[in-house]
């Protein structure tokens, strides 16, 4: 039997979770169907709800029952993994003084809001003082976590989004990736100019998109009783495990858009609904960090449904709901255009290929700046030249250079990484559950999806926070992260 | 200066009312978006929410701030009505303690699940059980309040929904109407049959009937940018005064119905919108109880736009939307449909005629049983006596006799009076608006209904609490709650 401590805290964090849920409730409201005259009010009530969270996570009582419940030998290793996380939580939850809270808090309104006219205007002096006003307080947040949590600056606001990686070995991965991909990138670009496509003409209407992209939720096992699909300016997952939304936004003349967008985010919808039941509101049964939910996605989008066997499959669909008779929609021109890559100055726009170029600019700029070998007023600049150097192109401005994500200026600092680790992560279980499990790409020829996701939900989505993702990863693949499967797909979708 | 007490209460209610508003954005989604699998969940947030709700409401500290703040001579009218909302609130939070409120909510969900069966059976005794565990919780939860409140038992339950009427008051007015109601209802269905109707032929499109109901509303001064219209089973008014949420269901064979709903809940949506900007989020700055916001509601559906002015204004475009050139959709016609008076068993199909007839039973019935001196199992027998005595027609079975309501089977004892006394002050308010303001009713007919709502705004939305009902209603038409303009009312659209 559990101790009285350990339960007590199991009660306490499944209220805490209750309430987080809501949270998630106010934010899709807010992205999807709230009227614009809302939203101060909605930003009361979310910081509201979040000021509730926060006391009831930072009550000096949790941390006498965390205490006690460590040394009760009693537990499953489940509990233990449990009781882990309800200590990294308090230790988050804690770390920072409530001035501190406070003043991050304004500092990146105001540095967002100020971004949204530089980005507008292009001219980066418009946010530079905002930022660097706000750049000294997520580093006094991150050396209040790092010294709680035992880690590096840096590796303290990596923490907050994926706790398994540091960023020495996200160095080590991100620079094999930066001697291979500029080159792979000229071959490919080279390779594909023998391999021209059709755009498909349009308009494609809402509604049909929106059918289509049900259709092949519905294939992949999104459950409609359980889940939501609709439209936002940014799509998102969000939700709670028993009811899931997803949003995508339609563009008439580009249906692979959102498309692919709805896919995407399935993938994330997939890993939130398979997360273990029996540890539903407890720390240990949430998803592991962003990049193993990111992989879950990736995996879905660029490892399953940009692949030959896919495109097979859905090509007939996609015709059905928005083609005609012609050659844009054969299977073999769908694939080239789903599989198109290009040199682009925007993240959210790249190919696979590509993409990670985007975020190793990115970790490497955000990571001198917090550890002061890097001035802010000096960014674009730094900017601009590391981005030629690994992309071959120059930026002509700062709205498609350092002023395009929102991240940096509402706070989110350590977050990049994460895509490329989930790109990496994704490969090697695509490549493993192959492996393991032959038929799969047979089966997603035949429209079979199945197989692979009962696979992610026994390896990936029912375990939880049970152990580290990398420790996870290798028990599932047999060898820990390795950019090797990544650089396998990329060569083998692209170059053959 | 107010006292530190005083102000340390704002900021306190201020906390509650704003965890209130996500209430009531997780019941709006949860009765229009929600899929059906997330409501198991959704029942533990909103269970979490008013849990954290009652935790603040009841904490000892409110307690010594509200006794402080009850002495301070320093304030000001407002905020002496403030500190009276806030320690009748306190009371109603505090009153009950903690064994009952549980053991009401699941003696509430086990009577309201028993009463679905019964209601599709048509059989009383499936429920008779569950309302006999029922009924004696909700009598010692009145008890409780009433010692509290310095009340009758019956009183403490009227006084959940509206403070301002005692069941006397509520028992005088009643009985007035019940001497006068049953023979105009005769008269009025001897008057209407030289007056036949066409019914106007469907299908109407729900994408009509909605552009329909948003163009009346945007008449009406309904901000879409501070609101919203969405589909429900039941139609409600929900959402906080910048974010207003109104929901209706559309029948294809009967745009009426849908389209007075609309018209219904606008009026309720205008009160909150017009509530006090300077006390929103405070107590004293929420509506008056539920009789006051019903004849907010009945002002606009049954006074405005059940009336002939309105249906002149109305007509042509009603028909440009869903009509034709023929008979039926001339305005006397549209008329004539918009007033049919006929008598039914079910409350919530009645016109106004015999609206009252249906409450006047209910009340009378739950104040028996509540104290005593009727029988539970002998409510169907009582039911249907009384109700061929006010109606003059015999109830066949249960389904269109006590079991048509969901009210007193899921705890709302006390509730049903509120309607009547909605509809008896919506007429006292509309004839003195038109006393101060005659151009109203040609100002309805121009479909200009800028005069009256401001009116409304100035004299009722915008006092908030600061009055009682009865005390506002006073002020406002310089007179005490007299059923004489409702029986005016029903006499001059209904038989001249």
């Amino acid at each position: 039997m559990p101790s009285h401590a350990y339960l007590t805290l199991e009660n306490y964090f499944q209220r805490i979770s209750t309430l987080s849920g809501i949270e998630s409730v106010l934010h899709w409201d807010s992205a999807t169907v709230m009227p614009e005259g809302g939203s101060q009010t909605r930003g009361e009530q979310i910081a509201e709800l979040r000021a509730t969270l926060h006391d009831l996570m930072t009550t000096p009582k949790i941390e006498e029952l965390i205490d006690a419940a460590e040394t009760d030998k009693s537990l499953t290793k489940w509990q233990c993994a449990n009781v882990k996380e309800m200590r990294r939580k308090w230790i988050n939850a804690t770390a920072l003084d409530a001035d501190l809270v406070i003043a991050l808090s304004k500092a990146e309104v105001a540095c967002e809001t100020a971004w949204r006219e530089a980005r507008s205007m292009g001219n980066f002096k418009i946010v530079l003082p905002k930022l660097e006003c706000l750049v000294p307080l997520i580093r006094e947040s991150a050396t209040a976590r790092a010294n709680k949590l035992k880690v590096g600056t840096y590796d303290a606001l990596l923490n907050t989004y994926e706790s398994g990686y540091s960023s020495n070995k996200i160095a080590a991965l991100f620079s094999n990736l930066e001697t291979f991909l500029p080159g792979l990138l000229n071959d490919v670009i080279e390779h594909q100019k023998s391999r021209p496509f059709i755009i498909p003409k349009g308009p494609f209407s809402e509604e049909k998109q929106r059918e289509l992209g049900k259709r092949f939720m519905l294939d992949l096992g999104f459950d409609f009783k359980h889940g939501r699909l609709d439209v936002s300016q940014h799509p998102f997952c969000g939700g709670v495990p028993e009811d899931i939304r997803i949003t995508t936004r339609f563009n008439k003349n580009d249906f692979t858009s959102s498309l692919m967008g709805i896919l995407h985010e399935s993938g994330h919808a997939l890993y939130e609904r398979g997360l273990p039941k029996n540890w539903r509101l407890q720390p240990v049964g949430e998803p592991l960090g962003m990049a193993m939910h990111e992989s879950q996605s990736l995996l879905i989008e660029m490892q399953v449904c940009r692949s030959r066997d896919f495109v097979e499959f859905a090509a007939p669909i996609i015709r059905e709901f928005l083609g005609d008779g012609g050659p844009a929609w054969h299977s073999e021109n769908l694939y080239r255009l789903h599989t198109e890559v290009k040199r682009s100055f925007i993240r959210v726009e790249a190919d696979e290929v590509s993409y990670p170029l985007h975020v190793i600019l990115r970790f490497q700029l955000e990571k001198a700046i917090i550890e002061d070998s890097l001035k802010i007023s000096d960014l674009p600049l730094a900017w601009n030249e590391k981005f030629e150097k690994l992309m071959g192109i120059s930026v002509p401005n700062d709205q498609y250079g350092c002023l395009q994500d929102i991240h940096w200026y509402d706070g989110a600092w350590g977050y990049f990484p994460t895509y490329t680790l989930g790109a990496l992560i994704a490969s090697q279980l695509f490549q493993s559950a192959i492996i393991q499990i032959p038929s799969i790409p047979q089966d997603i020829r035949n429209g079979n999806f199945s197989p692979l996701i009962a696979w992610l939900e026994r390896n990936i989505h029912q375990t939880g926070k049970l152990l580290e993702s990398e420790e996870l990863l290798e028990r599932v693949t047999s060898k820990p992260l390795d950019p090797f499967f990544f650089k396998n797909h990329l060569r083998s979708r692209y170059l053959s």
